[in-house]
């Protein structure tokens, strides 16, 4: 089995889904999209466990977004939407990733129109767990994801309520970009977003069924 | 010495200024920023010589930006933006590049506030010349570009004309992003970018001192 930091070390590309869940869009004021958008983080940006903590560039408002992430174990063009076995077959191994975000240096991209790069991709700013088996995640639409603050809960939801599934986020990338293994999916974030500020304390994790999957646990300053 | 085969194979992350020469800021109506801004393209999308044609995606207006890239050949945070010794330092390698560009999908995420992963990302969007030794450009801002559409001059500028020097690109590139040996950085496109559709054939040069460098010499259609 493949290790999260082999992971990190052999990745080539990120893509981030954004706006998938519902009320996170009405939490910062966005359009609910008519189909799925993704951004690109660049592997330079993976936090591996125990790695920390996050770096906080001056003038950054920084914002925490917990997320399932998806890394794909095998090549996939074009892939239909509707296909959801060669959606589930093109994922190696699941993680949780926290998609830090410079929000006022976002808010100021998006009010001129220019790229979410520099936003989205500071060194520090993708903090990852470890990797999990797929069989620990019967169903990733139905996989509860949390982040604390200092020990306050502040995002606290399923990936049911995903506005894309799994397989229409897959087909959108794949009929774009090539996915090829090693490649990583953030599926987005629930509502909850917020600030972090210099020692503040984020844990995240993943309730399957009722039980914390261990190895999604996160605890990154 | 590398091919332009292992540098696609090993590269994690293409990093492109957007706006770098004044004339082509005004072709295209936007402001002319106030410090070098940045967007990635996925390794996905390069295009190796030879392996052409560049694909057009249905509904996409497609256009040709030729570019002056650089392959970086060690590891560099924070650089001085007055470090030019630095900066040529990090270099490895010179290649010429077409910066493939969406130019609707860009105009409606500028318009809504959107990333630019997708106008910029899709595969074949970067056909690249082979590798170009350093010491073939003494100088890389004064190194003259060219492109042509079915033989017609298209593009046609020096690269003195940068509003941002590489120095200082790489300076505010490595304030954010930790460059690594294999990444490339594209440093804009001069004046005369246009649209493409299927059939045409792009050609592309470098001259330096009144002579074409053959290694850049790039056709695909
Ligand atoms: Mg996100
Ligand atoms: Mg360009
Ligand atoms: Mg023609």
């Amino acid at each position: 089995m493949a290790t999260i930091a082999s992971v990190k070390a052999n990745c080539r590309k990120i893509m981030c889904i954004g706006r998938n869940y519902a009320d996170h869009v009405k939490e910062l004021n966005n359009q609910r999209p008519k189909q799925p958008f993704f951004f690109l983080k660049p592997p330079s940006s993976i936090l591996l466990p125990g790695a920390g903590p996050v770096l906080r560039p001056r003038g950054v408002t920084m914002h925490y977004e917990v997320e399932l992430g998806l890394v794909i174990g095998k090549t996939v063009q074009d892939l239909d939407p509707e296909d959801s076995q060669g959606a589930l077959e093109a994922i190696e191994y699941y993680l949780l990733a926290i998609d830090m975000t410079a929000r006022n240096v976002q808010d100021e991209a998006k009010r001129k129109g220019l790229p979410w790069a520099i936003a989205k991709g500071f060194d520090t700013f993708l903090p990852v767990s470890g990797l999990i088996s797929k069989s620990r995640i019967p169903d990733p639409h139905n996989a509860h994801l949390w982040l604390s603050v200092d020990n306050q809960v502040k995002q606290n939801d399923n990936t049911e309520l995903m506005l894309f599934r799994i397989p229409r986020q897959l087909s959108d990338i794949s009929k774009v970009m090539t996915l090829e293994k090693g490649d990583i999916v953030l599926t987005g974030t629930p509502k909850g977003v917020g600030p972090v500020i210099t020692g503040d304390v984020m844990k995240a994790g993943l309730i399957i069924e009722g039980k914390e999957i261990e190895e999604a646990n996160m605890e990154v300053a």
